[in-house]
C-alpha cells in the first residue's frame, strides 16, 4: 500500500485541551477564537491571504489513535459508515474546518469558529471560495437531514479515542 | 519536523491523463464523470453515503513534484502566496474537490464534476453538508473577486510540475 508523507506547516492553538467538550464543527463553535502559528519558513506563502474572510484548514487529528469503518456519530444513535460522517476515527486522520480569518500578524493567524484541539498540526491552508466550494444549488444530506438543526449545540463527549 | 503518514484508500479515475487541459476546479468540470475505486477493505465505510448528493474528496496530488510559496495562479497574472491560491504546488500536495455523487456499486463510486487527474490516490471522503461547510452568509474572497467569473472556462496549462 502506497505510503504518503506530509509535514506539519504549523500548529493550531485553541481553548480545547481535551477532546471531551469540544464543539463538533465550526458552526458549533461560533465566536471561539484560536491562533495558527505558521512555521517561519512558510511565511511567504500567506501573502494575499488577508483578503479572504474564511479559510479551509486541513489538519492532522493527532490525538485520534483508532480508526473504525462503522461509528455512532455524535448526532445519531445509529452506526454509520465512517465516510458518511465527519467523525475523526477515519482510516486517515485528516480533519477539515472552514474558519473565519480575523487577522494576520507575521506568522500568526487569528481565527474564529474553532472546533480544533489545542496543538493540532496543520497540513494546509486554502482560501474558502463559495463559488468553488459550494457551487451547486441543490444538496441532499442523507442521514444528516433530520439532525442538522442540533449541530449548533453539539459538543464532543470524547468517544473517539 | 513531524512526519505524518497517510495511506491511499483507493484511486480516482478520470478522463484526464495529463495535467495540461484539466479543469482547474469542479465548477469548471461540470458534467465530467469519474469513478472512485475504493480498496475492498474500506467498503464497510461507505454505508449511508448514498444519501448524500455531494462528497468532499481529499487526495494526494501525486504528479506534482514541486512546491513554491509564491505562484502565478491560472486565473491571475500576479504572483500570490500559495496559501491564498488553490494551486497544487503547495508545501503538502493535498487536493480538495467537492464532487457530485451519482451512484455507488460495490466499491465503485460514480462521481461528476471531476477536476482530478486519472489515477490519483484518494485519502479521505467526507459528506458535503452546506450547513457545516458553507455556514456563513457573508464571504470576502480577496484577489479572486474579479477573477471568479472566469472559473467556468479555465483549464490547466500544466504549469505546476
Amino acid at each position: 500500500m502506497m505510503k504518503i508523507k506530509f509535514k506539519s506547516i504549523g500548529e493550531i492553538y485553541s481553548p480545547y485541551d481535551e477532546k471531551a467538550g469540544i464543539p463538533i464543527q465550526p458552526v458549533s463553535a461560533l465566536g471561539i477564537h484560536g491562533c495558527i502559528v505558521l512555521k517561519d519558513k512558510f511565511i511567504k506563502g500567506i501573502k494575499d491571504l488577508d483578503g479572504f474572510s474564511h479559510i479551509i484548514l486541513i489538519y492532522y487529528l493527532h490525538k485520534t489513535k483508532k480508526s473504525s469503518l462503522r461509528v455512532k456519530p455524535f448526532l445519531d444513535t445509529n452506526k454509520r459508515g465512517i465516510f458518511s460522517t465527519r467523525s475523526p476515527a477515519r482510516p486517515n486522520h485528516i480533519g477539515l474546518s472552514v474558519v473565519r480569518l480575523i487577522g494576520i500578524q507575521d506568522n500568526h493567524l487569528i481565527i474564529e469558529n474553532v472546533d480544533i484541539l489545542n496543538g493540532t498540526p496543520l497540513l494546509d491552508i486554502k482560501p474558502f471560495i463559495p463559488e468553488i466550494d459550494c457551487y451547486d444549488s441543490d444538496y441532499k444530506i442523507g442521514w444528516f437531514t433530520s439532525k442538522v438543526e442540533k449541530l449548533n449545540e453539539m459538543r464532543s463527549d470524547g468517544r473517539f479515542k
